[in-house]
């Protein structure tokens, strides 16, 4: 019985570096297995549509990160599967840093600093300090309740946004339909949703018009959830004052974007936090261990709510 | 008796006004004082030069922030009178947000990524994480320290250096004579002296070849302490990967000076901290209630060490 790692990029070496290095169980990959019905368990990030289909014995599919958008884009994933995604502190540390440095950087002006040096421009810009600005998070689950409290330990004043209630100390948190409320106060808004049909698109010209006048937004989370139109024409009335953009609808960004001749928008290249082999392969190799025991898998995907 | 407020670029109304709605005493500026000799002490922030002649009751001289070496530069400066300066949590406050924003947007290569996409390139760059970044405070006297502590709460490593030890819970303290000890181990050193005699131009070639190669230079000091070709040959030849600056030799920086156009640094407008007026009032006001009581004045700058 063994494992099989699926990804579009074929970049297989860390995940079979980290994982054989303690699994008791066989790691394959599509161009190295032999016998598909060997296979129990798949471990997949953005795997090409109908890679599934030739393994009759598969029980779990696992994604390699915490999103699993991915796996639900391919219509022909098996419905008796269960599904499993992970839940990483190294990945959620690595999201509290690229969050906050990017909170920070905007409130100090870093960016529009810059672009005054290329015009060879003296001027002291508004003066903001940490504890006047509030920042609302899209998505307060794991990953966002992680960077809510960095960034309210770090002095910003902080809410959330989430189906359900959260009690996080010193954060304020809104639920379903307080999304509006929860909306007026964001100086910063920080989207860390997963994407679903529910949430694709959801960054869009009704959202913007219900923060206060010039707010910034921060994506993380998935390119699926921004309106890029509705981000241009809100940059260009003033509704929104800038953006830092992490992901995008396509990935590496066209050439020919409009996003790219932006100064309001500061874009990253999907850097905002990196899944890692090794810290992630010991949660895969107990999961397995549980698959094999008939026990309950660790951080399992709903198929309701896609997360 | 009176204060005497005195600023070179005659900004003078937040601090009539912070003083004003507290003070026991009378507060005039050069232009509306009539009788000289009921000013008792000055409260100045780079004042010209023969500015304190005409007082002949005068016994303190006041800094309005927390540098001092605008006092020295005049060398009227009488002799008999006590000086000080300000001690303001908020400028700390402001000094502690300004490098932690330096450091995290620096090590997560946001001035890089905008200069990428200026040129339409989508490319991720090194991966740093906090933790694994070394940060020298250069000066670990009460700002320095402040500073310090708060990156260390971020979970930099960091280290100081001053002229006497000092004992701050998880900071590596170095003192005098392991100047270059403790700067081998800078991935990031941050100049927050005090400007004096000594520390003028320390910031040079000497002081850069003991960093690591490929070293990061925060100056949030004074520009005095930077020998500003050192810094452009150190950028040529690799020795120091980049720089923040937000002090120079001539500020405004000259439009023709070279800084500008060199990506590797980003420039602020000396927008560090900010002296705030109502903040630091209440330090005045209480100065002058010791200075007619014969108590002991708070926050004396030392003629010898110049700070």
């Amino acid at each position: 019985m063994a494992l099989l790692l699926i990804r579009q990029d074929k970049k297989y070496d860390s995940w079979l570096q980290a994982l054989k290095k303690d699994a008791h169980f066989k790691v394959y990959t599509p161009e190295t297995i032999k016998d598909p019905a060997e296979i129990k368990m798949a471990l997949t990030w953005q795997a090409p549509v109908g890679s599934y289909a030739n393994y009759p014995n598969l029980q779990v599919i696992g994604s390699m990160g915490a999103g699993v958008d991915h796996l639900f884009e391919d219509p022909s994933l098996p419905q008796d599967v269960t599904l499993t995604r992970v839940v990483d502190e190294k990945l959620s540390g690595d999201m509290q840093e690229f969050v906050l440095t990017l909170c920070l950087s905007h409130i100090k002006n870093l960016n529009s600093y810059a672009q005054l040096q290329e015009q060879t421009l003296w001027k002291p810009l508004k003066y903001s300090r940490i504890s006047e600005v509030s920042v609302g998070i899209l998505g307060f689950g794991t990953l966002g309740q992680a960077v809510g409290k960095k960034l309210s330990s770090v002095g910003f004043q902080v809410s959330g946004w989430s189906q359900s209630t959260k009690d996080v100390l010193g954060i304020k948190s809104f639920t379903g339909d307080q999304l509006d409320a929860f909306l007026e106060g964001c100086d910063i808004l920080v989207c860390l949703l997963p994407l679903t049909e529910d949430t694709r698109g959801i960054l869009n010209a009704r959202l913007f018009k219900k923060l206060p006048q010039g707010a910034y937004l921060i994506n993380v989370a998935r390119g699926g959830h921004l309106n890029e139109t509705d981000l241009i024409t809100a940059l260009d009335n003033g509704n929104i004052s800038g953006a830092a953009l992490d992901v995008f609808q396509t990935e590496p960004l066209p050439e020919d974007h409009a996003f790219w001749g932006r100064e309001e928008i500061l874009m990253t290249p999907h850097v905002a936090s990196v899944s890692n082999a090794a810290s992630v392969a010991p949660q895969v190799i107990e999961n397995y261990r549980r698959m094999e025991a008939g026990e309950e898998l660790l951080d399992q995907v709903s198929r309701e709510k896609r997360y």
